[in-house]
């Protein structure tokens, strides 16, 4: 999918909500354990009751990759169902990639033409040449960790460098959108330091922002949207725990609609205002 | 595997070689691909010809994902049967993740329960919650990425900080090195940097180093051992393309294990100078 497709797609669902699709085993509800795949079961009953307040989904790869290859499976059937609704689903793996250029290749390969994903996140430790080999698929996106949301975020991400004084994520913002372009490349930034959007804004005006953390990580919609939301929308806020899990019962997928619903109709609200 | 027993094998042995499985259908010998499972007959076969050589293996795992679930199957049968092996060898997953805590807890599952390696590479970016669950499994390890062979490790390993002017990798080094021990943590540094080894050797030198890089990455063997070295060895070097596609012929596990002995040979004669 493309910039141009994204946006019209945000602006058509009136929504830049993307859920977050962390499912786990032990949280699913009890009578989804006797189907063949309760995993893929849950996300297709979360899909079919969010798919018109949502416009992504973003299953964290971690919780796939713990049950085997039986999880990867699960994986497998999540993507080519949500890939059935053609542009009317961007989907990204949550799956903090990298490595050096040639086994970079390789995950390019697993998450874009493997299993067909629009995107995928990448962790900028090891550089250009682990981040490159993600840049040459039209309409794929890579989504690079700028400042993320935990606590750990403070560890390194806010080092100050002796050039300029920037702090290691102004740094890796203003490096890495060098290597591609606002049409192949996303940020991530954790909504816990709404704050800190604007001056993010003022080095990638025109890019991308996935922002997690609003909800369970903490982080209000209302700032992220004001200082994080540019001419062409450029956001993307993801909530998992807080709607996936909003019921253990039978009627999970319902009340994951009613989350889903609360946060979409804020971002109406946003939309409408700005963009309408 | 603990510390002692790692040394032990590596003095048994006479070698700190870790072979690399980055197996790639391409580049698997034609005959094999008639199997039912042609990554892990390749891998099978590299093993047993090398089994005396080595310590360790260490599948990189964007080569198994590439290939889907299938490929994850591939993955589990390689670590399966190496474990068949027991403290034989240590197995290492390349694995390069990190993510915030509730999800790097899952990938430690994923690793350490689901698949049974004995270690895990992990990225820093995102601080010590991406790092801490990976450290509370008993004898086994987490490998850090502080200094990488690529060239994108210019990018921002090197970006010294306004704080004692620390290069990244050095901060890293002594940041990570205070939420673990000598007993869970190592670090990977890439060989072509033999010169560095030795200030890296002043910020840790107690812990194992995972150097990857000799072979096709470049890095001569004799300089990172003569830096790298300590008391307990403390060294793992890996080799994969030079080793297990030294042949694509019929003759692949055979050329393998010549190469693998090239460079056991060499450890043999520097650990025998040094400890014996």
């Amino acid at each position: 999918m493309n910039r141009k497709q994204l946006t019209q797609l945000i602006l058509k669902k009136k929504s830049f909500l993307c859920i977050g699709l962390d499912t786990d085993p032990s949280r699913i509800p009890s009578h989804l354990l006797k189907s063949s795949d309760p995993v893929f079961e849950f996300n297709k009953q979360i899909i079919d009751a969010t798919l018109d307040l949502a416009v992504a989904y973003k299953p964290n790869i971690a919780f796939y990759e713990s049950l085997g290859s039986k999880g990867w499976k699960s994986l497998e059937r999540t993507i080519q169902y949500l890939n059935t609704f053609g542009d009317q689903v961007f989907t990204i793996a949550d799956a903090k990639r990298g490595d050096i250029g040639n086994t970079s290749k390789k995950y390019a390969e697993a998450f874009y033409t493997q299993l067909g994903f629009d995107s995928i996140t990448l962790a900028p430790y090891m550089g250009e040449d682990s981040i490159v080999p993600f840049l040459n698929y039209p309409d794929k996106w890579a989504i690079i960790l700028a400042l993320t949301s935990n606590q750990g975020a403070y560890d390194f991400q806010y080092v100050e460098s002796v050039y300029e004084k920037n702090r290691l994520f102004e740094t890796v913002l203003k490096t890495v959108s060098k290597w591609g372009t606002e049409d192949n490349l996303m940020f991530v930034v954790g909504a816990t330091k709404a704050e800190m959007l604007k001056q993010i804004r003022d080095i990638v005006p025109h890019h991308f922002l996935l922002v997690p953390g609003v909800g369970a990580q903490g982080g209000s919609l209302q700032d992220v949207a004001e200082h994080g939301l540019n001419k062409h929308v450029g956001l993307l806020i993801n909530s998992s725990r807080g709607i996936i899990y909003a019921s253990q019962g039978k009627d999970f997928a319902k009340k994951a609609r009613v989350e889903a619903k609360k946060l979409q109709s804020v971002m109406e609200t946003i939309l409408n205002k700005r963009y309408f």
